[in-house]
């Protein structure tokens, strides 16, 4: 059984974390972390664990987390993971990062963005976490940069059209929608059930942090620059991302070269699910690590919108890291994830 | 025209009251204060209000106030209201407070639920405010104890079945649903969306401030002991009450008998809709003034079913309020309030 | 008193349009017409309304209305409103249309999207109802064809910034979002409350029937041609349409000129609120007729994205036909409706 | 492996049976009836499904059902099961009914709630198939009735209370709210987003079906004649039933009395979790086989308030009939349902 770490277990990406490894058949929980729940169980604080487990949340050093486990997940805040990830891989552990903080090659750009970066050596260790497109280096990767939620929405349907030429690599429009869990556990009235019910807002418009890593990644695909304007929308649901995706296309082409493209790269992804013919529907993808895909051509206006649903929870987040662990550790790449 | 303050008016029964006062005919709003708000208009925190006023908070003490205003709204936490009550009566004007500082006669009661009591002197001076029941006693008040929201849902449709003797007074269950607005506006993690959609959870049983204010109410309309077992419950709707009340009929009661109890109490009652068969449902009473009572007896099991509906914020809160303004003020009953 | 009749009173339109007009100091509602409901009263179907009006549906012929009505609503479904119309324009009455029937000027384009049109010469009657764009021809209409509500929430935003020449009329994206009373009040499973909860779906994109509206209106507006890419989204609440509109800009364009240019033709307009700063949200304009418009310009990709929100059964439908209602009988274009 | 069937696979409950006998180590899907998707993918109709299975709907006899399967599921209105059923038991298979054909052991009671019984004399082969009460006789069943959703919420928390004489058998109040996935996958308006949302209502109040199935289990389990008030109500959450059940408490009983009794019947259930001081929520029982069961006394009042979480899709249906294949089969218990 592989030993696992969490650390920083306490919000809604260590739960899901927690849930999907609890009936991954080839992990063992070795430690939860969480200053400040340490010593209680996590039942007592998630009433859905009861039954599924007796850990309790320890408070325990990055040390004596290492000490522990094989591989460790961060699902702690950005500017925090720099601080502990270095020690893990210190001990020749592998860590899967969930915060933003080794996702971005540029440190200029990450600092400009989130703030100062105290571990910038270790960001070229890191491997981007998106499997269906970077598997080969995440075989051998000590740390992996598990993607973000919105990213992951809008890097997978696009990578493909842009690689092959297909669209524009200029005035790329990326609308997404997210449910409220994607902004994480914590107290704000802005995040209230009555802020936020039968009501939508539009949020950090043109300042949202996900905007460079969606951009840097697609132009690392395409060899080219890359304009994108990122969208994120705020709606009453509890979890799940729909990206609807304009942008505009090439050389005439046919929703055939369209479905070719995705075939080409992602035909043994065994988590897209691209369809010529169905609207993807965020139910589709709830609670699973899935990506749906779909897309109508406007050759009049000379227009492709491309859609996709993801769990944010999951692909987004908890599901895709499990899914780098299962690639890096060698077990099937669903191995607990269906 | 009526001047008229709002004392505390940041808040969801603050902005309720703002709405209403807005479109009444003969009101003119002269003070609204907010500590955290002062200087800034009420458009920019609450853009609902954008073009429909160019008021701004203040931050104003009671005498200012008291200097600007005929009758002040003190939409303020319980503790808070009986130290600024005062000094509007000195200085002759009405209140009406919508916190629970005057609603409950003995002081011992109130400080077992609320805490310290310092104007005990003054609770005296309070009617409280429903005005189905109270009307005559608050024409001539002076301060207007404005009920609680679970209160209301559950005293008018048991008032008349009790003082006809229609049902037992004991063993009446209270199970109420409430709104997320009911708790107020405040950042707290226990009612964000995510913690709260998709799901429902009774909380403070047996412990929720309203059981003194209901159960005293209704013995003191019984003319005898009256025992309640009163739950609330929190669920994913953004406003309105839903209460189901159990109770033990006696001699055999028809369903005429029940129709001929409420027509003797609210048959001139503007808010008050009882129906012989229509089961309430929340959707019919949402941002209006109504309350709306069903019911059905169990003749096998002895039990009634009471059902009630109100807007938490409107009958529950700040239409109520308006209400008894209007009787205050010898204004028609429903004015501004349909 | 101006004597009112709604043809078709019985879906969501219907009752908003009931809603608005029984509290419009001007109006008298003297037919409610229903075939399914004649003879039962209005509130029996829609508990809400008792107390509050003592109307009942009744199935009356055009001819009939005709006699009792100075101004008729027709709240039916296209292909019906094209029957009934001509009948009320021939006994000299006003009517305001709330189908597609008579919105677009060319019947070849009307029967590609909506099937026969059986009264073509009475379209040129009919004038375009936002007040905003026409308001001189609505005073002298006597056929108003009241918009729909995805057009509404597009055009009013896109219309200056077109005319203004301040963006391209090429690659316009609309990403719209519509709660579910936008399809009616109709049995369907795919509307019901399981299917829709906590998902999101784009429909019928590309092929919904209110693209030719907005493109031919904007067109007209514009001078010149424009390709719009529409999509339409399903989103689990109730009201509300929140339109993200991505278009590329011309002349490196500031803020202050998109402000000026949307003072240029709503300064006066009762309903229309700009914000340089806020991004708009749909709760702010709920149960009103505001069009609420905001908008962020991204000068590095050469795209300004504007936002818009309206309450589609009031701006977007019952609200508007109001607006023009008091518009066409020199009221205040607010009566009624603040 | 063991061979099934769902006859009746394309509403909710066959889609929940389905999504957890795909994840059940020890079964194979040999038949999915639906007349009227025969033909038709799984997947196509639930996308849900895209990559898990390939398998499609038939439209076959219970013969040739009977042919390929050791037990069947059947997912059908009620009225329908009481035909198809006997062709399974005569062929010797397992049937496992998910509707209330078999539910209650009295032709009589089932006739004046149901309508007419073609398959009277089958019933009494029939094991009512709450596992923590009846598992004793679910081992030798050859047909098992599958409890009602809202009987599974209220029998549990109900029966050791009674055996054990802790509370009165009269004047018993069950108030439970369940998501509207419990009124089955139909076109109706009244289950449309628009009526759901924002709103609740109880229905079918002193009349719903389901009443002499907890009435009649309740009694067997008491001994004595049991009253009982149920009150169904509809809230805008997809899944999850919350019984908030009101009894009469017996000689002074303790908490610890009461944690005593639930322990005496189910400490060795796995899906029961009873807890002494949390009050349950339904978030914690969602798409999981759980019950959760808590409780708080009133002495003052001589009232005891139990409640009940489940999601009306697993322990309420579907799951609960895997549970009763699992102990059919001697699986263990919880195979496929953790």
């Amino acid at each position: 059984m592989l030993k696992v770490g969490i650390y920083g277990a306490s919000g809604y990406t260590g739960q899901e974390l927690l849930r999907l490894l609890l009936r991954h058949p080839q992990t063992e929980i070795v430690a939860l972390t969480s200053r400040r729940y340490a010593g209680v169980s996590v039942s007592d604080i998630y009433p859905v664990f009861i039954g599924l487990t007796d850990l309790a949340f320890i408070d325990a050093s990055p040390d004596d987390v290492a000490g522990l486990a094989d591989i460790v997940f961060l699902a702690l805040p950005h500017g925090v993971s720099m601080k502990v990830a270095p020690v893990f891989l210190k001990a020749g552990k592998k860590v899967i990062d969930l915060s933003a903080d080794f996702r971005l090659r540029d440190v200029a750009a990450y600092e400009q963005w989130y703030g100062r970066h105290t571990a910038p050596d270790v960001i070229k260790e890191s491997v981007y976490g998106i499997p269906e497109l970077y598997r080969d280096d995440i075989v051998t990767a000590r740390l992996v940069a598990n993607p973000g939620c919105y990213p992951t929405s809008a890097i997978l349907p696009l990578a493909p059209l842009l690689k092959d030429g297909l669209i524009s690599n200029k005035g790329i429009a990326v609308n997404s929608l997210s449910g409220v869990s994607g902004a994480g556990r914590s107290a704000s009235s802005e995040l209230s059930f009555v802020e936020v019910n039968e009501s939508v807002k539009a949020y950090k418009v043109g300042a949202h942090q996900h905007t460079p890593e969606i951009k840097t990644t697609l132009e690392a695909i395409a060899g080219s620059s890359v304009s994108i304007t990122f969208v994120p929308h705020l709606i009453p649901i509890t979890r799940g991302i729909y990206s609807s995706i304009y942008a505009e296309i090439r050389n005439n082409i046919t929703a055939e070269d369209v479905i070719r493209s995705y075939q080409k790269y992602y035909s043994s992804a065994p988590f897209v699910r691209v369809s010529e013919s169905a609207i993807p529907e965020i139910k589709n993808v709830l609670y699973s690590n899935y990506i749906d895909i779909g897309f109508r051509l406007y050759p009049d206006n000379n227009h492709i919108i491309i859609f996709s649903v993801i769990d944010n929870l999951v692909k987004g987040a908890a599901g895709q890291a499990v899914q780098n662990m299962n690639i890096l550790f060698d077990y099937d790449e669903t191995e607990g994830l269906l």
